[in-house]
């Protein structure tokens, strides 16, 4: 696609009553050109097994060919019908939880015969009548595709094999997952036990790591239905979402999104955030960024809140904020979910664009002028080019592991990762995310290592190779502690890299009135407090930052940075608060040379940019706040393209309340 | 029966050695007229299958004939023998937890052949025993009967048996639930699936409402066996109880009491209550108005508790106010649960009258005190006649809709309508409750209505017809949202009844450092605090009494108020302080014409009113305070009962800590 | 053994490469003289059904004999082998939560036969290994054995079987346990239900009491099995654990001790407890003191912790601290679990002497200078004999019975229990502990009893006694409530012991702004604060030594005590805060003659002593603080051994943080 999409869910099958014309009509209105159908609809397009009925498809794609909207296909097969799960009960997953009951959506075993030999007629069917219309931009498949925790017998049978495969002999398992312990030890395949009941977190791991391939293997292999049908014009997507606190926070621990794109020919996601006064853009840009790295270009954003929940309803200019957000990041697209609110089912306070009441609200009328000024930019806002001088380095087996062996506090390996990221973020350094597949480490500047505390000898030596190469390496505390299969390295710890980071320890504890000490960093006491972890840390070459404030580990370093080759290497060996973080990322990033125009201001005033098709550079300036404020413009002189005017270097804005303004500046 | 009933239930069956003769002699001397036996003795009544021995159950009758005191009895039911779990397992219910093993009450399938078989005859060898005793005043079907979650194959068979005749055709029923949301669209009635999976509210809820039938239709069945024994003097009852928040709370969701009290020729309850410095007399008034608005007369107070729970220990003085209010309310009876304190078994703690050491002790000494008042004073308190002015509309079918549809906050269905309650209650404006089955709604100047998540169009016309009429309708956020199938409705929210409210809204949130605007009402700011839910109301017609003080929702209206037809309508949009809402509602009052002598006076002190046999207006002036007080006597001239002193309009009474005043006011 | 044991748990089967020397010879170099192998390693010994292998436990014995180690061997049975779990899955037991899925440890039905048949092969097979090896110095039986819930119908069959014949008839105990109620009456044996689902405490009760006794059978079984092996001079042991709150905190409700420890010839332990500001010392104690008191004399500590969890890291000084504190208790081991940190499984976290790179870290460095000291001062420190005056009454009927009828605000039985010993531990007061199967209650000069809430009239009357004959009763509320059936006494309470008591009463209530009335106390309002429980005791010859200062309660008395016979008697009948508990029992222990020199100091000074082989008074003088502090000499002049200087009466001794000082006192 040559332009921005802007798009809404739509499912006449949802509908109360036909409002098909009428929907679209209010859609060009408000400048909406896309809707994203089908998805999760089989019991329309299939009420009985081998009964097939697309009318609810073909009346919207004769509408919107009609009212020359685009559409994206979504496969149905992410919530079976009833019959399906009646004729073959054993489409749903068995779980640690024991057989399922039918009902909610994403149940099924991803890996049943029965539930292949459904899906794919299903598919196919669809594809047949959706393949003459010219509306059809692309297609979704599926839909947060998961593995949903399938772990029944033919999946274990399965699993046996892949460990097989793997190691050959149980006698190399045994030893690689350390089965001994607790007499765990299994000596002949047949007498594999149900992995479900398993207390030995490296096996636990693995089988995890086993059902993320399963996604992968389904992903491609609905591709290779979608991809006899489909038209080179057309793309083909999948809808990845996050890690979920109440809204998108971290890494997905049940796909590995990396091994599940390469399937796609655009990476597609969902991004749901807090709103109102809570809203900060973090998860729009921790998202976008996430899935921007993924294929390395720019993604579409295929579902978003409007009204979303109830304490979500967006104050006056949110909405328009929220969207441009997305554009700054590379999406392609913004989509919400969905159209208009559900009536019935549990969706039903997951609210749309419009109310129940179909009548157009506040929340509508604002996304008409986003409708309008996406129509208007779209040529020079699509297809956003960026380039992060900045990467963070994560890992499901890190995130995996670090459920079998949590730190304390409830501190989870999306919670190291977003105290960086959101650190960077609130500094106005945009990033990267590296994956352990990822391979060009050297691109960039600094590397940052949240808690990599499952990781292969091979990633940490290109680590090390990365520093002494010139490049800045922060790692923090836990880094290198597990092989893959999440053995503790048996030498000194950070295993392999301490030598890079001139630092080591061998013990280590839980702060408690602990704090960094001295006057290297200007923060109070209050902002020096640790917490969650602290590694015992002896310098081994390193310069010490900060030693620990405490009677007893006061000998120890808390934070360390340390020349090695062309590069310099910072170590974090505990949980510090975000000010202290800051202020140790501030050093590093000085020493790296990235401390730039933008790191002159900072939270709530975010800056994100990227060049566009013209080679101008688009610099968004995002106003993360309810209160009006003065900005000086730091940045060259360019033209804000919302009202046309030009800016000046060194001019004052007046940022509004959630304001957004988007500077183009010429390519010199 | 002519007289106040004082009683206890009474079980030889669980006493540690024989003390039949010694116990009624006790009772006799603290004017205990009524004990209440035979409920859940099964197992003692038919020890093994089909060996009946009533032992206990004669020898108590004989000994009550001896002693001149009535007795009810109770059908064993509630209750199974291990037997009849061992012989039929199916007797148990299976419920969403799967099938129940055996051991609590309660946990059989009220639909279950075997169960009703054997219940059937141990029901009529026990009438057989029982009719030929002239002590016998009534009896009780059951106790506390619910649904138990019963959910099994044969259950959720009617079910589809129940949908077929409802709807007619699976299109039907998919459509009025929404079922094509996530694939649940059913096309045939033999893949109906399990519905203890499903995710549908509209189902979930309608299934609910199929359980409550099944407990109208057991307590039926059993009346009819009943009626083949019982003599024309005899009364038919069943001891309902409430929604349960350690304490007796809200409308019940398990039953509908409405329809199940159909079948009785008295209604009967249960009401526990917090105690020592939390008791207020808020339950005891709630659920004697509930009840007395069932069958819209006096009632059986068949359980309350004498010591009750270690933390329920009466204060000197609590047990009398407590036995008086309850006449208050209508009780024709107060009835203690139990007469003496279990020795084993698990409601050791849920003491009775009697401690486990069977001396008098400080509570036995209190309730001879009660006896006493209650013999002397029966003939003037029995049989109150009460006649409020003001209703609550209550429905189980927006309690059910609002579980699967929760507002936040943990706020429930039951807490809104206790909201209201209490607030009319601390006012001393008495109340009756309207179901939705009620057809006198005319017959009260003022109906509130809490949160009516869930209602037919015909209810909300009527709530409208109303309005037009004269009535005063005050009404919550939440109302007329949905249909009776929890489908939401599509147009104008509040459905319908926006027109009589003069009041609209599309949109919705939760609020987060919101108030209530303006100087209508004296409150302080943090009185004026909003919580749980706001409406973002628009005045169609409404005079706005209060708008939201927030810098995004400044524009919406929280409560109004607006005149139609001869009547007037307030809206409450958002969930207030108590403090607001009795300011609202005193506004709404005084509008109705119903701010009168009561209203001078306020909790703790509480009036409680109606006409006794003779004629007279009995007032009774309740204490709820541990300190002594004053109060100036506002109503006419009368003589008060207990004390049988003359009391004058605008004498000084002293209240002393937990006092009771009954005051006689002579007809007019 | 003739010299303290100071060793570590090692498994040769965990290790990722061979250590076995190197590890042998770091031990030696920290004066380690003792390893513990082969616990758990059952699919080591046992990989395939039939196939065994000793290599690990071969390799190592040999080692140890070259290395001059002391090894103890444990029978590897508390942990099944995949293959037995696959080729019988009923050797996993059947819970509450239904049955078991292979994986952890600990799950088996110990009374399954096909358990019993494999389990004792191995042991056999082991012990045929081990027998030829001099330096195996004992054996472990299996290890912190419990019932693990077991509930099956083999077990439940048994138990029906002990019923019968506990019982007769199905009427006795119908009578015993009140089954009556809920119509939970058994008519027939064959009727018995599934006692999982039971509602009735009683019998609730009484099949944990039969699991309990199945724990002591199956560890006669491996008893007699080892006895058959063993050498004159090899003891047999078994590692006892404690009711875990994070650590060891309370008496084993799922093993009845007493009993357990009569196939033993030594009794074993593991005490695990918080460390670094938390380290008070009291579980090492509590711990010792229960242990102690199983067989009358020295005993085991079999493991505890080195480095520990994260958080237990200790500071430095604390693991001498520690170590020293488990002798001062009379342990003649000090071992630690384990040797290493282990690299796989869910123990990866529970670190021990070496970290997982297994260098030298402080921890070890501590433990050389304790090795040190051990072999130095063995002969002064092994074998200490310790005297009590003061016992605490302990009983597993006691603490299941409060599992079924709990105290308020989550107060356990061993709350009460710490609530009681913390106080006595503070007050430097030593105490013994007494079980229901103890005979000799005389020779203490005060017994103390905490909520003895089921208990036998035979034991109550033996505390009766021990009062009449002159010794000092302090008994808590909730002693004597119930029989050992956990039916209530159905006389005045507390049973049989009012008149002793000198104070009775019928009911009771929860404290609610409730306080220790009056001036017998030097204490502030707050700390005359009462919680959890109130008993509204009447005085029937006491003297009342606080009343409750409460609106309602002001007549009731709350702390009591009676001169009885030759005796004194104190009664508690509320919970207190520590201050004014110790306030009481300092008053008790003044009357009893036992306010000694150890009790003008007080925590975190801590006096623990006993006679040495030679007679000598050894006095361990532990310093629970990281502040130093000055400490006056109170005690006879002697010598100090660690340091070896003399010291003397009056003496000003400085106490460094975490420090220890061991004086020996000649005898006289």
């Amino acid at each position: 696609m040559d332009h921005l999409l802007y798009g809404v869910a739509y499912y006449d099958e949802y509908m109360p009553y036909n409002r098909l014309d009428e929907d679209m009509q209010m859609m060009k209105e408000a400048g909406i050109n896309t809707i994203r159908i089908a998805e999760s609809t089989w019991s329309s397009e299939e009420p009985e097994e081998g009964r097939f009925d697309f009318t609810h498809v073909e009346r919207v794609l004769r509408a919107a060919e009609k009212h020359g909207l685009h559409v994206i296909v979504g496969t149905p097969t992410y919530a079976v019908p009833p019959w399906l799960a009646k004729l073959h009960p054993e489409v749903l997953a068995i779980t640690k939880d024991g057989p399922g009951i039918y009902g909610a959506r994403q149940i099924m075993d991803i890996t049943s015969p029965a539930y292949l030999f459904y899906a794919e007629r299903v598919i196919r069917k669809l594809m047949e009548v959706v393949q003459q219309y010219s509306c059809v931009i692309g297609f979704q498949l599926d839909n947060e595709t998961k593995h949903y925790d399938t772990a029944g017998p033919s999946v274990q049978n399965r699993f046996v094999r892949y460990l097989r495969d793997k190691f050959g002999t149980t006698q190399t398992m045994n030893r690689a997952f350390g089965l001994n312990y607790w007499s765990n030890r299994v000596d002949s395949w047949e007498n594999f036990p149900d992995v479900r009941g398993t207390i030995n977190g490296s096996l636990a791991a693995e089988f995890e790591k086993f059902q993320r391939m399963l996604v992968t293997e389904f992903l491609q292999w609905q591709a290779d239905i979608v991809e006899e049908y489909r038209r080179e014009d057309q793309f083909v997507t999948q809808n990845f979402d996050f890690d979920w606190k109440g809204h998108s926070y971290g890494v997905q621990p049940r796909v590995d999104h990396w091994e599940a794109s390469r399937c796609l020919t655009i990476a597609g996601v969902d991004i749901y955030h807090p709103s109102q006064s809570h809203l900060t853009g973090k998860e729009i840009a921790f998202g976008g960024d996430m899935v921007r790295s993924l294929m390395n270009g720019n993604y579409l954003l295929l579902e978003t809140e409007a009204q979303g929940f109830p304490q979500w309803l967006p104050y006056p200019g949110q909405l328009r904020l929220q969207a441009f957000s997305h554009l700054a990041s590379g999406a392609d697209s913004v989509m919400y979910w969905h159209w208009h609110s559900l009536h019935n089912a549990c969706e039903t306070y997951w609210k749309g664009l419009l109310s129940h009441d179909f009548l157009p609200n506040e929340t509508y009328l604002e996304a008409k002028t986003i409708g309008a000024d996406f129509r208007r930019l779209s040529p020079r806002l699509v297809h956003l080019q960026k380039e992060a001088k900045v990467a963070i380095l994560v890992s499901n087996e890190a995130l995996t592991a670090m459920k079998y062996f949590p730190l304390p506090e409830g501190i989870s390996y999306n919670d190291v990762v977003r105290w960086l990221y959101d650190a960077l973020y609130e500094m106005n350094v945009e990033c990267d995310f590296l994956y352990p597949q990822s391979e060009d480490f050297d691109k960039y500047q600094m590397i940052l290592v949240p808690a990599l505390y499952a990781a292969p000898e091979e990633l940490l030596e290109r680590l090390d190779q990365y520093v002494e190469n010139g490049g800045h390496l922060v790692a923090t505390f836990k880094t290198g502690f597990c092989n893959e299969m999440v053995k503790v390295y048996h030498d000194r710890q950070p295993h392999l890299l301490w030598e890079c980071l001139g630092v080591s320890y061998s013990q280590f504890t839980v702060p408690e009135d602990t704090y960094l000490s001295g006057d290297t960093f200007p923060l109070s006491r209050e902002e020096r407090a640790l917490s969650c972890w602290m590694e015992l840390a002896i310098p081994a070459g390193a310069r010490v930052l900060a030693w620990y404030e405490h009677p007893a580990w006061g000998k120890y370093a808390a934070v360390t940075e340390h020349v090695y080759g062309k590069g310099m290497a910072t170590y974090i060996a505990s949980m510090t608060t975000p000010q202290a973080l800051k202020a140790i990322l501030r050093r590093a990033l000085e020493h790296a040379d990235l401390w730039d125009v933008e790191q002159q201001v900072s939270f709530p005033v975010i800056f994100r940019q990227g060049i566009n098709q013209a080679g101008e550079k688009i610099v968004y300036c995002l106003h993360y706040s309810g209160e009006e404020r003065q900005q000086t413009w730091l940045h060259e002189d360019g033209v804000e393209l919302l009202s046309g005017k030009a800016v000046h270097q060194g001019e004052q804005l007046t940022l509004k309340p959630w304001d957004v303004k988007i500077v183009a500046i010429p390519a010199k």
